[in-house]
């Protein structure tokens, strides 16, 4: 019984970089605009964060490149093949990323961030305050290849 | 032009929790199963990581609680006004939860986790490792009320 969802872009991402480039996310300044449904009401307060995480739809990603099984990050086969919900590439079941960016400022109902690794017109499902106690609790471990493939990624 | 996307769950959570309750969420040991379409490998390599970042919907808030604008968090006024978007909480457009869990098994399809905040049914909509150069990068700033919600929420 897979249940089926609609979800509705709260806003979207304004930047200068338009190709899904893999590194040097940090060289793009980044801003989200919200949708004209919403006032600048909704993002009020949000400036006493120092972050703010987005939760965004990978949606240039075709069907045919959505992964459901395992496979090399970034088809790299010096890293190992593992599962799609054990890796955060981009063409994966429900298309949906999640990154955590620094706010740099308020503008109404514009959100200004560095740190956002989304191209131009993405479109924005969510937007969420970091706070310390939704940190991970305890030692954090991840596998040799998932420190590598950060290496240039900011 | 709000753009409206399909999404279709991943997998549900087991959990002896069937009520949202706000806070003490360790207490309750919880699993996610994956659907039917997908199998372990999917998962495959997950647990080289400890921790995974688990998206969900609150399925069960009703539109009428749904919040476009600004509310106390918890209704409670001791705690400033603040935007739907500067805020965690479930009534929010497009009710998309987004929690860090610990890892601690994996059997099959079956993810075992601790500190995950959704209750039993709750449709999961996609599973990332964390990765460390994925956690805010720079010093993280809250305001007071942001740490006093969390006292008991663990």
């Amino acid at each position: 019984m897979p249940d089926t969802f609609h979800v509705t872009a709260i806003g979207h991402v304004i930047t200068g970089r338009t190709e899904p480039i893999d590194d040097e996310w940090d060289s793009v300044a980044a801003s989200i605009v919200l949708d004209e449904r919403f006032d600048a009401e909704a993002l009020m307060g949000i400036d006493a964060f120092s972050h703010v995480e987005v939760i965004y739809l990978f949606h240039q990603v075709p069907d045919t490149e959505v992964e459901s099984k395992a496979r090399h990050p970034r088809g790299n086969t010096q890293w190992p093949r593992v599962g799609i919900f054990a890796q955060r590439g981009k063409g994966r079941p429900n298309r949906i990323g999640a990154t955590i960016a620094r706010i740099e400022r308020v503008d109404g109902r514009t959100l200004h961030l560095t740190g956002l690794d989304a191209i131009d017109g993405t479109p924005v499902l969510d937007l969420k305050p970091v706070m310390k106690g939704f940190l991970p609790r305890g030692d954090v471990r991840e596998p040799d290849w998932a420190a590598q493939i950060m290496t240039s990624y900011w």
